[in-house]
């Protein structure tokens, strides 16, 4: 099974009224409109950036039929659909399907930490329940559960349309193993930003990023030049936005790419508490840094 | 303010349909007089054992309210109202206090890793919408969340009715700080099945277990060791039920505790998916370890 | 094979000259008739508070062969002969059974992580170099290796000499699986300050300190305490001293012993360079804790 | 201050007779000619790979002074004069210069883990007792101490003569931070044998490794290819040679590289007790490596 996905990835925010308890799905169209006109390759809602996890079962449909309906299969699409019970993803899943997904994330959630088995049966039950492709995520600061290179593989095999992993680690070598291990044959995506430059050399297919909200013509630039073999100029993109990409990393991505947002004329609210949105001082910080790399303001 | 939460607090499990589909509320009132007769001090429904992460709004609100009434107020209850939003923690809160519960336990439960700051928020937000006594929970393998000693004074301080506080990390030390920080003001509880001999001399007020669902002797012989200065009777009762308190925390506490109550003769179903049920082996040893310590099967 | 160590064993510090280049013998033997005096059980030169480490081959054998002269069988002695190459832990083992020592410890001490199989051969080469009763010492704080339980026990079932066992990682949970898995007859030390109180609830048959310098009556008063069934007594002496162990633990052995002697009236010197001493801060810090504790300055 | 090392700068193995009392000194001069006709640009005698720390101060003078004379000033020459205490480092640091040596390594060795300022103080002295420049190392996992890139941008500044850094966490974001935040004026080099294609990415001016023993030709390959902007060749050659570079890593440096040397015809004695030679299964494997990568055995 080939992909259609690669390059640029791009994760929607998801918008709040100012206090923070109503979806504002005008302003969602808006990010949405600014991440097609920017050039990305494929769009992503409900990742951890749009808040999927804080949103209740009914605004999840909401925000995730309005997105695919926003996106009108103008760029494939990616929803994220985790869910702490199996059953829960299973009924995302097909409601994603359902409204013209091209594709559905999985992050194995977790209270009690899951074993190999647990994990492997919540693919497989997922993968059961839809035709869609799906992208296996491994992120264990937000999941609590680490899936080792052995175990991803295993998934992949085992389940027909778990075609994709994402890999938010920020190992490096987790790349190489997925590369080695897989003999080249399963398409990996880097989820950690600060890791962009090296995960594009070690062979990663795309990069599922926030950061096209703020600065989508770096994060093109850097894949654009990897893809000319432009070894220089992709380290000197590189390390022109690692600045931002650390930054947002470090505040939060809802936190700082909301704000970002904010600073460029779309106000989209702030993350839902208990997450506080960015501080005076951050948003100063960020002020700085968009006005280093030229956004306008 | 001063506790009525002492000795051993016993936590129920949620009893779900042979599907996993259904909750079983009469079995989950089975398992509360049982709890009830076995002489324990208190009793705190949905707690991680009661996989209150895993419930629907709707479901929560049924097995919270249904526990209440069964409890009667015959022991003292505190029902756990952790949600990954401050206002659905709220909601659970108020929802608690208006069915009877006595107190209120909290986790920060968390998806991006909470600051001090939205910790601390997210206690003072829920303390100011209940009356009720709340016990700040910190157990970082289910969160995600460490909160260190400093700041769990800090809520204590700050939140009037933070007043409890249930220690998991299995890290006596943590103990030995609040003791000596909090100069003995600040009730802890321990969390940690194993550590529950140590955390008795350190000074622990409670222990908080779901063992009492199936030997509940043996854990009220240790607390009634402790208060009687019964060193080496302590000592003997605690490395005689130790196997089975490690077995209990490797093996997932609904999952052992679910098939432990099966053993002997109380069928609640089995933890949801994505989380297994113990296989053929675990229930083996499991029988093993409960006959060994008396367990009529 | 029964032991002759119980109790309180304490370390000794191994003093210099003020520019840390000699050593201070005659200082040497004050400090080890000050421990003699105090009422330790046994002691240990040249542990890690001895700074055994960063002696030379040379001195460290004037510093074994003193110390075991000055302490002339009046108490029982455990020498620490740990070297980073099992040859030289083998030299230094046979230089202390030649000198009179009663029994060696062996940490093992690594550049490169150790297999299994090379920590079992290194504990069996030195135990067939001697014959003295052996302390196995776990501290990976200081060696970078972890011994799990499963290995020590192996090795003290394959090692015929290996009869001890000194734990200090801190973790109660090891000295639970050292007395159940060890079926009670493996002698367990503990080897972390601030686990005193709990380590001899869980079975340990001594406590392996340096604090006996500067606060023996306390230290023994602890174990007497706890020999007694004098639970209330044991917590109350525990949590006094607590400070102190605390104190010494997260300022480092040698420098806060080495202060705390200079503050009672014997000069010892400093630690070698890298390791700095004690600043005036924590000179002043300690000398409080030393004076709320009673001890004469 | 500019530095002449850059590229390929291979490590020695220290050759001992097959007992391992002994050095084997001629085998030594064979194997650093065949470093110096491999190509490599510069030689790093005594590192980690050539068990620096498993010689006794006499052993170590021998192997420094033997491989600076077979050296001859061909290549640049860097020694590595790690010791536990700042005085051995400083005594073999004045041994190297007086010697020949171009530069020094320094690694913070510890046993009792180190402050900030106690490292810095720790360069500082050994800088002041050598007019040569000073490669910085930063290997948490053989020293037991991390230092961030802040405290080393510090040492960086405060002590003229250290103006290399090795770094050898395996971290790509340490270098992105030295890069970042040194403003591309501190040369680092990495020291991770499966992070040489993305550290050359992120601007490492060397690799310093001891696969050049066994299989140079791929390790300048993957330099030049970088030098030259071929990115496609540069990640061929580096997932061509990844898992010999996995090998030597979780083998361990000096046993997978000396079985390599035996292998290759060149016997040089195992590594040191307590660290043991390749089992059997491992020379098979790496016999299978070296073969596939066209090695003559």
């Amino acid at each position: 099974m080939t992909t259609e996905f690669h390059g640029i990835i791009g994760y929607t925010i998801t918008p709040f009224s100012n206090d923070g308890e109503q979806l504002d799905l005008p302003a969602l169209g808006q990010s949405i409109e600014r991440l097609i006109a920017s050039g990305v390759h494929a769009i992503a809602p409900l990742g951890s950036t749009g808040e999927g996890a804080y949103l209740s079962d009914t605004e999840w449909q909401q925000v995730a039929e309005y997105s695919l309906a926003q996106i009108g299969k103008r760029l494939p699409s990616i929803v994220s659909v985790s869910d702490l019970t199996t059953a829960g993803a299973i009924r995302r899943a097909r409601f994603a399907q359902a409204h013209g997904a091209d594709a559905v994330m999985v992050l194995p959630s977790a209270y009690w930490k899951l074993s190999a088995t647990e994990i492997l049966q919540h693919y497989r039950a997922i993968g059961a329940a839809v035709d869609l492709p799906i992208m296996l995520y491994n992120n264990p600061a937000t999941s609590g559960t680490d899936m080792p290179v052995e175990l991803i593989l295993r998934i992949v095999r085992e389940v027909e349309n778990v075609t994709m992993v994402k890999e938010s680690t920020g190992d490096i070598q987790r790349m190489h193993q997925l590369q080695l291990r897989g003999e080249g044959q399963v398409p990996f995506y880097n989820g950690c930003n600060p890791l962009a430059l090296e995960a594009f050399m070690a062979g990663a297919t795309g990069w599922c990023t926030a950061a096209p909200n703020l600065i989508p013509a770096l994060n093109l630039g850097l894949y654009q030049a990897i893809r000319a073999g432009e070894l220089e100029q992709a380290k000197a993109l590189f390390y022109q936005q690692l600045p931002m990409l650390d930054f947002i990393l470090k505040g939060g991505l809802p936190a700082t790419i909301k704000a970002g947002l904010a600073l460029t004329g779309l106000a989209v609210g702030e993350p839902r508490r208990p997450v506080f949105g960015l501080d005076e001082q951050g948003r100063a910080t960020l002020r700085g840094l968009l006005d280093e790399l030229g956004v306008a303001l």
